[in-house]
């Protein structure tokens, strides 16, 4: 069982700002304050002069803030290092990059592994959070930063639904939009998918009602196996067979046993482990409850386009074939509401047997989509090739 | 925590045959050897006088052999009441139907929750059993029983990988053959799903390493997430959407909270608690096990037509349109296999959104087609419309 991790004791050098303070608290979907919220961020590139080649990247359930730089609390390189860099369709040599971690993330934002002011951990009393809720924090800080509007928000799976969060309760302040392998609304089947991973972890001792920072425990088995479980959903069956097969492990026969015998099995497991030692369980919990409780319709009236009425702000939304998390038919949805209101949107479906992780990974015809837009809508802003 | 099932005794009027002695041990794909194995079984309807009725019924992971009749155990109703019994499909009336507890489960065949000779449980010192075991069990039942042929086996999921093994363990004693909902091999995503519910029991501490029954405690917390997992595969998207989507339980507004907010959060759940009132968890273990290590043309060669050559069978194969546990396409890979070893083969895939579960329902296309399947091959085999 691993300690803590450093980065939640907040003496660990990441970068932060105060968003909510007691004379300026966050008020929350849920109708609860948050009157002490910091957002770690990261930011890669230069601000230009005007201020208006702000690319603001929202990360996906298990990201962080080092979407285009190394991670240096674990050690693993940036999650995005296939679309955000020099020359990369999220050009650093172009734009003014920021990623942070979001709001009951566990990567230095304040959340259920942070301390309160009387120096106890949040656990289970942290108030549960909503997409939009991450917004606000997200354009709390920008307004910390003194930045007034977006060129970019863009941002794939969880970080798509806070980008659409992002043009509805900030209409005048992005200019262009990226939702990738995303939904308006999170799905009967993957609210189901995290409660499996939800019940996992609270099933653990360990989990100890939440309180398991405080016991100096870590309920790793459990957020292992809900790892686990959501990972098979984030890659094509196709890919699985492509990958894995019915491939052995390390072994030419069966062992007749329940050890890991098959790559795939391996291959999870490791999956599960090495996720437990950069992850909070809580933080799991509570980015999965706001993954569910995400319905943009739901919150206009039913109907999807009253979400996006009036908005001046360019979409351009991506699916993958292969995605069964979040089906390319989400994406069309979204599409049909978008055009219904009158807004000016692209749709590019992409071909590939990779999944949901698509979104994550090299494929050229989606570098390429992702480029065009990009500099399609950095012309029409007026954004010279490079920094100025 | 509940105490161990009353049927895993022994003691519990439950039908059973030794099929497994000292002198007789059943040998195992392992290279094993048990010397006592009781198989449990039901029987419906009546043996004709030349014993040319027999329908063979292969039960799926978590069935039982109370297929057509009340289970007295669990309480539960037959688990394929919509398609055995008087008048249906495999009609009582006509056919004599014999259903067994496969190997390793546990409603009173031999199983890892069974005794010892010297009295201690099995538990997971029980041998790693395949597909190919349980329907060695199966026929040395038959063997007991006094029969000599099946007219049919029939079953769905892991009963149509039985149905298979039957026709190749016993190439002259099966007239015909239904597998429903199945395919010849395990797939990389479905050992990983089953991997995944293996996980949790293991995580469990009640598991106790598998010696849970002599500790007089039961994982059923990792049994019930595990339960909640493969049921998520058992139900198609679209099937989720329309009995659930994302309405709320018994409320009018969300909690902002973890209880189950959502109907598919509250019916998972029912799913998980229930399960663990009936099934053991090692069973779980060794019968997804048996399902990973499935693999027909692995064993022939990497030829599937390879396992079915000059069979006299004849095949019926039935897949559901949305069935994402067991795809068509895996029903299709089959059948061309069974054609290109020139067995006489029929197929229907049934046009349905209720996945992978659509076996176990009243779909009139689905009984429809295996009525006519079922009423020509008996009539080919010369059996009158009821016994005589």
């Amino acid at each position: 069982m691993s300690a803590p991790a450093r980065h939640l004791s907040g003496a660990d050098g990441l970068k932060r700002l105060s968003v909510a303070t007691p004379d300026r608290p966050l008020r929350l979907d849920s109708g609860r304050m948050l009157d002490q919220v910091d957002i770690a961020y990261e930011t890669s590139g230069e601000l230009n002069s005007d201020k208006s080649n702000v690319v603001f990247l929202c990360h996906a359930l298990t990201g962080d803030q080092f979407a285009a730089s190394h991670n240096p609390v674990t050690g693993r390189p940036a999650w995005w290092d296939e679309v955000v860099g020099p020359g990369l369709p999220v050009d650093t040599n172009r734009f003014f990059v920021i990623c942070s971690n979001v709001l009951g993330g566990c990567m230095g934002s304040t959340g259920p592994a942070s301390r309160r002011q009387d120096g106890s951990y949040w656990g289970t009393d942290f108030p549960i959070i909503t997409i939009a809720d991450m917004v606000r924090a997200q354009i709390a800080l920008l307004d910390q930063l003194g930045i007034p509007n977006l060129f970019l928000a863009i941002g794939g799976s969880i970080g798509g639904m806070q980008v659409l969060e992002w043009t509805i309760q900030a209409p005048n302040r992005v200019f262009a939009a990226l939702p990738i392998a995303t939904a308006a609304r999170q799905s009967a089947q993957n609210i189901g998918f995290y409660e499996v991973g939800r019940q996992a972890i609270m099933a653990d001792p360990n989990w100890k009602n939440g309180a398991y920072l405080a016991a100096n425990a870590r309920p790793d088995r459990g957020l292992a196996v809900a790892r686990m479980a959501a990972h098979i959903t984030y890659v094509s069956e196709t890919a699985l067979k492509h990958k894995f097969d019915r491939r052995l492990q390390d072994r030419a026969t069966k062992t007749f046993g329940f050890d890991a015998d098959f790559q795939i099995e391996s291959y999870l497991r490791h999956q599960g482990q090495t996720f437990v030692d950069r992850f909070d369980a809580n933080s799991y919990l509570y980015i999965t409850r706001a993954m569910d409780y995400f319905d943009l319709a739901g919150e206009h009236g039913g109907v999807l386009a009253n979400a996006f009425r009036g908005l001046q702000t360019r979409f351009c939304v991506v699916s993958f074939s292969s995605d069964w998390h979040y089906p390319p038919e989400e994406s069309r949805n979204l599409v049909r509401a978008l055009n219904a209101a009158g807004c000016e949107t692209s749709y590019v479906s992409i071909e590939t047997d990779k999944g949901h992780d698509a979104f994550l990974l090299e494929e050229p015809e989606y570098q390429a989509a992702l480029r065009g837009f990009i500099d399609a809508a950095a012309t029409a802003r007026g954004l010279p090739d490079a920094v100025q």
